[in-house]
């Protein structure tokens, strides 16, 4: 038996940075989205998750959306939206970066709710028709996940009515 | 325009090792083929291509047959079959490997030069159609090599006719 | 010719992190004491300074101080005392840390002017009678920086005479 | 109690590479030697002790000696004096190597077994009075060697006298 993949979430999002324009998943419909969820001061970020986003942003360019997701979940006075402004800035992160709303009387954020994720970092990726394909904590070797990637991009972009589910 | 890609040229082995039964690309058409082309004495082989060889082979399992090419073209009378025994065995090299044969007269190895390799390391790839998808001296990165691998596992195997030719 | 070293000037500290006791270099005059300067968001020492401070302290034990300087000149907003918190509990780092107090009007704190720093990481090694022995700005190798401390602890302690001046 | 270091033995060579002279310990009393013992076709050697040894001549250039110590004790038929040359070009390997001296009928070379060396690599530290001060097997962190190193290269000259017994 096989479950097919459930649609992925939408991202709740406070404020963008990267980007002038705020994205959603919806609009990006139709592409490869790789969301990597972080926390700035969270060490396997730092050496593993974000410069493994940054190789996929390079490697595959214009085939797919790479995205950053900050789900803060401890160290919340720390790790504020200027704090992050500074960051991408020295760590030379370019890709968009949506802050994960914070959850009045909860300290994990909506999104990382949603997605039920274990921890940061994770990555997630979205098929172009809008379905959660991976939602994985820790690291993942660039072998695989290229190898994964290439066969998300080649699938077919659904058809507008497909995609309406 | 495009061109299509060539037949990948037979290999030329005087020797093997890692396996009891000799094999050739006529042999394992229908597979992908990866061919990681080293000198046991060359550096970058060592700390770069050999160790991403075997990590192709465990990403990849049996979706792809993992060979190592034993070019000698400097140094022959360093990297003799026997020390390449002795190499493989303290580097954990399990996957099969092919010692290019020698030609009289001619530091350049018989597979070598139907190739045409600039040198070691070089990675060479074979589809299932046995036509040579790449060939590539130096560093490739694991995600676009990844991407690459996936691509050529997901071509369809070719029917005993089209790949008589 | 030969300029003998000058006092090393004391640290302006505005607050101190792990320690309950605030430090001066004075009170820890006769011990060797190592500072890396630091911002924690300074990619350069996240990867190598901070890192090199911790095997310093690992490799040397009790035979010399390790103290940590945070010295803001950027992103103000962003590095603040608990952003500091929040990041050496995550870097796992131990030692000591004093924050560098800002100066009204400049961006540059005030022991980073006192010492004349060029930028993060600087590493500064003060010896037992108290001198700056050494200003070092970006990486230093640890052989070189291991037979440097090994000379420092093996000073005589000076006599309390000696070191007031 | 303390006991005082012994001696160290003198090499055994067979062969030297990398230098027109050969060298003996007695003809290098007066100056600290480092003596890093590899085998050509061990991979902890290759990754850590001979960049290891590499590093200490960039760093303490001309206060010390740098040697290497090629002890085959396995693979004798791959790893011969033909194969160390090729394999000390190919890696850029500029200090002066002996080749341990075999013994028949036993797989120990002889200086490995004056040393009493537990395998490859192994770093043999000895000062200028000739005595063996350091005799360690596997990695060693190059803070906690700077600092050995420093404190030999500090030691005084002993007199003729003193270092005839």
């Amino acid at each position: 038996m096989h479950t097919s993949p459930r649609p992925a979430p939408e991202l709740a999002v406070s404020e963008w940075l990267n980007t002038d324009t705020p994205l959603t998943l919806a609009g990006l419909r139709g592409q490869v989205v790789v969301i990597e969820a972080f926390q700035m001061l969270c060490p396997g970020c730092v050496a593993h998750g974000l410069p493994q986003a940054q190789r996929v942003q390079t490697a595959f360019g214009r085939d797919l959306v790479v995205l950053g997701l900050h789900t803060v979940f401890e160290h919340h006075a720390a790790m504020t939206p200027v704090a992050l402004a500074a960051f991408l800035h020295e760590y030379r992160i370019t890709f968009p970066v949506a802050v994960d709303t914070a959850v009045a009387g909860d300290g994990i954020p909506e999104t990382m709710r949603r997605y039920r994720l274990r921890g940061t970092p994770s990555l997630l990726l979205v098929d172009r028709a809008g379905r959660l394909r991976a939602n994985a904590f820790g690291q993942i070797d660039d072998l695989s996940l290229g190898a994964t990637l290439a066969r998300l991009i080649d699938e077919p972009v659904p058809t507008s009515k497909e995609t309406e589910a």
